[in-house]
């Protein structure tokens, strides 16, 4: 049987709504649903998630951006975050990820999967963690059972994909020990805490067949996530992080073999002249799964401008291969983003994927950019606005001298004026 | 006779400021001058600027980033530049153009001279421009005398260095006609109307040696401008552009031989693709003269976000040997940017300038990424402010939680914290 065949909740999403992939992202229907069998895309769709907006992960598709919201101990306002949701819907998102570590978050993600029919993500280990912290208990005592109802519980409720930190080994963790940063990822840490606490394998690795059921159960796609991602460009590319990404892939081959979808999440810090060795290095180690990258930042030096510093690692891994763009924000090291730096964060990220496929010929991009330099050459501003990555703000930048042909910034020096004249 | 033995002010200059530079560099005395005599390496340093900080451009000097201010016809308040250039100094930026068209032109730059030790470059066909077009006459019927003599003119005001389009030719202008933007370089564009209109070679092509006699007089650095760079990413890397290349390369090894600095300028719109083609074939066909880009952008669709696709392109440029950034502001394609632009687009340069040095291995940029990543695994706020390249952000980011060891995205499910406990 093939991965769609024991995939009834997939069949399902696929049977009603392929016809409008294929079209919405310029592709043939065979060539999805090879993807989609190979392990090679992933369709983000769980029934669940009532009106979900079923979406495809995996280049040729095209490349996806991912904002993180939800509440944090430090900052616990539930209605923050609903506009926060809608900050990242009008910038364009394609995907939202539902990251709250405070307040009622089942009440915070219901109202989430009630108001955006874009697919939404959650890291399940951090309902566990806040349990515990609440009761004043160490996270890392957390049993197996309960992460795995909790991910049950969130697969009936509609979640489309979830983070689960399945290729962190004792192995890896160890490796991390003398990394400048050590484990930067919050499940990460958990996890590793719970291992070296009993010098025991990873539950959620030891228990992997049981999530598979899970999330074959309701299509959850899994992120098989990068718990030892380098959180310094200096721990880019060492063992700890190899250690896990080969778990990761095979990990990716148990899915496939269960008929569930995965993909796999990547870094995190990384130095320019790494990126594309990185990107190649995971696509080849886990067979072409879809790439789910978080920045990666190319420098550790720009707290502050991290949703620039991701923008130039983005771009460069989504031409290497990279599908799916988690954004960074300017608030990433410093504090948890606003609605603005929200906004802020996809954009960059939809610049940094407009470039890489510019780069990679998608007819999409390359036309979006060619139309745009005629208009600009037209000095037709309203055609310019539509086909700018963000017309809200053409439109508001112009305002002042809307009524001017061209811009304030050359006036009547304006290059193209003058030598059309 | 050597470069340096011709050019007296620029002797002059390294016999008071040397040591200075190569320590604030970290680079040998001797492969500065070698940079220098070899036309590598530019000093930028006008013996006639009052205090000027001389500033070298070449890798692997540091990567400098610079910030164009000045008036437009439709933005024309000098009071409002010098704030930019407040602006552009605070942020970091190492050099200044004033490429101001409206206004009293020559009392703006005094002004700027006068008020800052960064080097001032400038456009001096502007000034010929501004002056015909105030009388209602075409800006393509100034006489080249005019001209030399406002190079003088500014020369002597103690301009630091100057964009002269020397390069554009009958043959570059005839073969940017079947382009999607044409020329969208202002001076460019007034001299290919300027040789239309006569079936005549470019007049600062043909009085190249008027203009490297003043420009020895005053060690005036040449910009050797790109006025047929390519103003869209489908016109990258077309028969126009190198045509201008190669003559660069040529007007480049005639200022070497007439003791004159020059560097190339560079583009401008590429796709991220043929970034590496381009900066690679341009410092190959001008013989490693300093190179000094305008982004470039790896995307047309990013109006009010070219900051970052100017950061994306301008951090691989920089990998692939682009020595000088000149920034781009959210404004660019839309309006005269704002003090805050002018804040946003040096920062987004210094981002892509550290990205690229990290990527280069320089011990300066490598040693500040490492130092930052260990002041933040210590949770150490003030260390990451030191170190960051923007230290006042990191700080009114994070004053609302000032008080708090961790951040606000994380709390007390500080990754770091989770572990180390």
């Amino acid at each position: 049987m093939s991965l769609i065949e024991k995939n009834d909740c997939l069949r399902q999403m696929l049977d009603a709504g392929l016809s409008d992939l294929a079209s919405r992202e310029d592709l043939d229907r065979e060539d999805i649903v090879r993807g989609l069998e190979r392990g090679r895309m992933v369709l983000l769709a769980n029934p669940g998630h009532k009106d979900v907006l079923p979406t495809l992960i995996g280049q040729p598709a095209q490349v996806k951006v991912n904002a993180n919201i939800g509440t944090s101990p430090l900052a616990d306002d539930a209605a923050a975050e609903m506009e926060k949701l809608a900050a990242a819907e009008q910038a364009g998102a394609h995907a939202v990820m539902d990251l709250s570590t405070a307040g009622d978050l089942d009440a915070i993600r219901r109202a989430m999967l009630a108001k955006t029919r874009l697919p939404l993500g959650t890291v399940p280990i951090y309902a566990l963690a806040k349990r515990y912290a609440d009761q004043d208990l160490d996270p890392a005592e957390f049993r197996i059972e309960e992460f795995l109802e909790e991910v049950e519980s969130q697969a009936r409720q509609g979640v489309d994909f979830m983070t689960v930190h399945c290729g962190v080994t004792l192995r890896g963790v160890r490796a991390a020990k003398d990394r400048v940063m050590g484990i930067v990822s919050r499940g990460g840490s958990i996890l590793a805490r719970w291992m070296l606490k009993r010098d025991q394998e990873n539950p959620l690795l030891t228990h992997y067949d049981q999530i598979l059921d899970i999330a074959l159960g309701h299509n959850v796609v899994l992120s098989l996530g990068d718990g030892l991602r380098p959180g310094a460009g200096a721990d880019a590319g060492d063992t700890a992080q190899w250690e896990e990404v080969i778990m990761l892939g095979e990990l990716a081959k148990r899915a496939r073999r269960a008929g569930v979808q995965s993909m796999i999440e990547g870094p995190g810090h990384v130095p320019l002249n790494l990126v594309q060795s990185q990107i190649q290095g995971i696509k080849k180690v886990t067979d072409n799964a879809p790439l789910y990258v978080l920045g990666p930042l190319v420098t550790d030096s720009a707290p502050g401008y991290d949703h620039i510093a991701g923008a130039v690692g983005g771009c460069l891994a989504a031409y290497y291969g990279a599908d799916f763009l988690c954004y960074i924000t300017p608030a990433e090291h410093l504090t948890l983003p606003c609605a603005e730096d929200v906004r802020l964060g996809v954009m960059a990220s939809l610049v940094a994927a407009q470039g890489a496929e510019v780069a990679l010929g998608r007819p999409r991009a390359v036309n979006n950019d060619l139309n745009i330099s005629r208009a600009r050459k037209k000095l037709d501003w309203e055609a310019v606005a539509r086909l700018a990555l963000d017309p809200d703000l053409v439109a508001k930048r112009r305002d002042k001298h809307r009524d001017e042909k061209e811009c304030a910034m050359c006036g009547r020096f304006c290059a193209i004026r003058m030598l059309s004249e």
